[in-house]
Parts: C-alpha cells; sequence; structure tokens
C-alpha cells in the first residue's frame, strides 16, 4: 500500500466514496459505499469512516473529503465561501475533524445581481479539478438533480448557477399529467430525435411552465409517439437550462461537462445544439480537485 | 320548475356541474357531483346524468355540456375547432348524444408559431362566456392545475396557450427537496408579503428551472421563512407565468380572471404587480357561454 500520498473523499447526501491518490496526483484505487450523511445514523461518522475506508485506515496519510459532510448536517460544518473562491480561500477554509487527521473542504456561497443566494457543497471541488486553473475564463457544467453552471477566472469560482433540472424532470415524469402519455422511461432506450426536437423546443426561449404541457399535446395529437414523451421532455428542459446557462455566460464557447456516460452524451448533444462546444472533464474530478487543494495547503 | 329555458352541463374530469338558466340567461339552479368522466365506471354516462340532474330530467328542455364528456374518453367525441373559433365555428362542431337531446360543445385547438399545438376543453367555453363578445381584442386567464390565457377578438377564441403552473406547483411542493423546506402549505395561511418576493422574482425573466432552487437557498441560509417557502414558491411560477403571457400578449392591459376567491386573490395580485388590470369574471362563466351557444344556434 506504498506510493499513496493522499486519501481524497468525496462524501455526499446519498454516498461515500474514498480515492488513494499518488504524490503525481492519479487515482491508484477508489471505494464506495451507501454511506451518504443522511443514511448514517445518529451522526456516527467514525465508525462510519472506518467502513468505508478498511484496511486503507493503516495509511498513515492525510485525508481530505468535500462534500455534504461539511454541512450542518454533517460530520462538522465548514461554512460556505463567498465567491470569488480561490484555492487561498478554500484552502484557508478547511475544517479539521478532531482525532481523525480528516480535513472537510468549505461550500461556496454565491449572489447574483439581485442578491438571490446560491449554494453548493463538493461540486466546487470537482470543477476546480476539472478545468484549467491557469485559463483566465472557462465554464464548467455539472448535470443532475441540481445542476451547476460555473464560470473559473484564473483557477478561482467566479460565479456559479443552479439548476433543478434533474429534480423536476423526475417530478415532472413520476407526478403530473405528463407521465401518463409516456410509455417508457429514457434508461431504457434513448430516443437521439425526439430528444433533439425537446432542446430545440426549449432553448427557443420560451416558458418550460408552457412548453412542457408540449408533451401531452403533442402526444393527443399523435405527434410525438408515448416511446418519445421522455426523452422530449429531457430535451426540453436541458436546452432550457443550457438557454438560460448562455444568459448567465453570454461569452460561452465551450463548456467542461462533468457527468457520468449517460448525463455527458445528453449535455454534449444539447450544448453542440446550442453552439457551445461541449468538453469531457478528466475522470476523478473530485479526486484531482482534493490532490490540488492539499497540495496547495502544504498537506502534501 | 317553470322558467327554464336550457339545463347547461359543466362535465369536466372529476366533477360534474348542472345549471338552470331561464331565458334572459339567469342561473336560478346549480347542482354538481363527484360524476367526472374518470368517476364514471365502463363510460354508464346516461345513469350518471340522471343521477347528477335527479327531478330536472323531466324538464323539457334542451341540454348542452361542455368539458371533458366530449373528448375521446368522453360520451361522445366533440373533435377539437381550430383558432379562430367563432360561435359560428363552435356551434356546427356540437354533437349530439343519441336519445338524450344533449348536445356537446367541441374543444378547440391552436398552434403557435413554430407549429407547436395546444387544447382546451371547457374552458372555451367559460371564456366566452366571460368576456364581452363585441371587443375588439380582450384577454382572459383560467388559472388552475393548467392555466389557460386566451385572446378573444369581435368574440372569436382568436388564440392560447397552456400553462402547467398549479400542477408544477404541486409537484414541486410534494416531491422536491422545496417541499421539506416548507413548513406550511398556503393553504392555511396566505403570506402575501413572501408571495409578492415569489412573484418580483418570476416576472423578473429568469429562468423557472434555476429560480425554484432560491426557495432552498433563502430557506437554508435564514432569508425565507418556512412557513414563507409555499407562497414564495406559488408567487415565482403565477409571476413567470404572467411573464410569459406578457411576451404572448404585448398589448395586453387588462386580463379578465376566471377562478375561485382564493386563486383569483393570487393572480389579481400578481397581475397588478405586472401592472395588468385584473377583472374579475361574472359568476357562472361556463353557463353563460352554454348559454350564449344555444341561443346563437337557435336552441332556445
Amino acid at each position: 500500500m506504498s506510493g499513496t500520498a493522499l486519501i481524497g473523499l468525496d462524501w455526499g447526501t446519498t454516498s461515500a466514496r474514498a480515492y488513494r491518490i499518488d504524490a503525481s496526483g492519479a487515482v491508484t484505487h477508489e471505494r464506495s459505499a451507501p454511506l451518504g450523511i443522511l443514511q448514517v445514523r445518529d451522526r456516527t461518522f467514525a465508525p462510519a469512516l472506518a467502513g468505508l475506508l478498511g484496511d486503507w485506515s493503516e495509511l498513515h496519510v492525510p485525508r481530505l473529503a468535500c462534500g455534504m459532510i461539511g454541512s450542518r448536517q454533517g460530520w462538522i460544518e465548514a461554512p460556505y465561501c463567498d465567491t470569488p473562491a480561490s484555492l487561498d480561500a478554500l484552502g484557508a477554509g478547511i475544517k479539521m475533524v478532531p482525532r481523525e487527521d480528516l480535513g472537510i473542504v468549505p461550500g461556496v456561497r454565491t449572489r447574483d445581481a439581485d442578491g438571490m443566494p446560491d449554494l453548493m457543497r463538493g461540486e466546487e471541488t470537482q470543477i476546480l479539478g476539472a478545468v484549467d486553473a491557469h485559463a483566465a475564463r472557462v465554464y464548467a457544467v455539472l448535470p443532475g438533480t441540481h445542476s451547476k453552471w460555473a464560470r473559473v477566472e484564473h483557477g478561482r469560482l467566479a460565479a456559479f448557477m443552479t439548476f433543478m433540472t434533474g429534480e423536476i424532470y423526475a417530478a415532472l415524469i413520476e407526478h403530473t399529467i405528463i407521465g401518463r402519455m409516456a410509455e417508457t422511461r429514457p434508461q431504457t432506450a434513448f430516443d437521439a430525435a425526439n430528444f433533439e426536437r425537446g432542446v430545440a423546443r426549449g432553448s427557443s426561449g420560451g416558458s418550460v411552465l408552457h412548453d412542457a404541457f408540449g408533451a401531452r399535446t403533442l402526444a393527443l395529437l399523435g405527434e410525438l409517439p408515448g416511446r418519445g414523451v421522455a426523452d422530449w421532455l429531457s430535451g426540453l428542459l436541458i436546452g432550457s437550462e443550457i438557454a438560460a446557462a448562455r444568459r448567465f455566460a453570454p461569452d460561452m464557447r465551450s463548456v467542461t461537462i462533468i457527468a457520468n456516460a449517460e448525463l455527458t452524451r445528453r449535455y454534449a448533444t444539447a450544448c453542440a445544439q446550442a453552439r457551445v462546444d461541449p468538453v469531457m472533464a478528466p475522470a476523478h474530478a473530485a479526486a484531482r480537485g482534493l490532490w490540488r487543494l492539499a497540495k496547495h495547503t502544504g498537506r502534501i
């Protein structure tokens, strides 16, 4: 078990993932467990960590974690940093768990021009791990339940926006009349043509509250097959999200997509349709971000 | 039981309502029952109608119905009329149920500039009953599960748009993380101040997919009390709907609101905030529309 310089932990709400990272920043081993903070009873995080790490517990190397483990409901609270959030600021905000040699990275808070707040916790580390730290300005997106679009300038997280796209998609398919029109879920077969039709509609700048009803009317009039409803709706919401992200970032020409293969495919297709070049993120974005932070703060 | 010239029926998905209307168009009696088309087993609509009417069945007057009773799942299908839909066209589309002296008003179909279809069934009758039939151009809204905004020109239904506002509100409150932030439902106490904050945010032209997340971040940061979350979200969605309706109808200075007291209050508040004068619809809009159609087609 030699060669490990850091144990990185991406510890979220539903699951926890651990990485062994060598001195060059490469992930050599990876473990995960359903030990997210909502799964751990009575906040017994020490035994949960021991269970996740197993024999890695014997490694005498620093440990650094990001994600909801640093929230008020987590192990120890690492209060939000404000944007622009540099590696310096995030490093200064790391909270140590007593007797564990475990540091926890803070989340990040931003406010838009109207003073409306937005929050992330865990994604800041993935973003800073995935993008070029020296670029003057780059964009990244983490699609999912709560999609995050971020602008990074000279390695600092300058601004970001959350979209409830994944969660609203699920609520619409499972709990509204649209679901009754849908014959299959996109998990079973991806209907690219109807997905792209949905993206085109969502990108056109209309209201999601109105456009979503189109899934019903198109299906009712025989202009959208039942098996295409779910992917049409998925495209509609993702297209609408990208259109709003472009208003947030008018100069965005390309975006780094940090996601699994399925979501990467959808967002890459939709971004290309919106004339934003999709760039695949390197693997293990969270581990890379944790390593970068550990190095920046002199832990390794 | 004299003096009745028409029995009007507003027969929807979940409930059915019957009106006795005199020769002047006034509603003299009203009955309702949970006999919507999804509630009637095996499409046994004749006994359902007899049950709803009770002793009114003995009245030898014409009967005219609007709503989902004319859909493919209803008693007899009255195919959609296209916009612009005049009283002539709606009257010509009335389908007769054999052996019942019951006419069923058709629904209306429209398409926007992109060819996207939209549908209504029942609301066309309410709208034509509620607005001034001689005005050159007037607007009406029927808020609810599926809000309908309509433009009427010289008594013809020229165009309309559906918004899934009510259904999406319920899905977000009941089936997303936002519900976990909400302490009470607006049914228990209307929080006007936070409703208006939500309207202001929704009117600002942003993305609902993003703005909805504000309910969570504001609550998490202590900037929105749990008891205000539901009304803030309600305001956000209604404000967003009105902003989109204003793009649909840039010349709209006032709008007739056809709704119950609770929804009228919300929409009147939000419309006034958006500088659109709210006008209360007269009572019994469906009955008025049915009477107008019965008269136009020579039934009475």
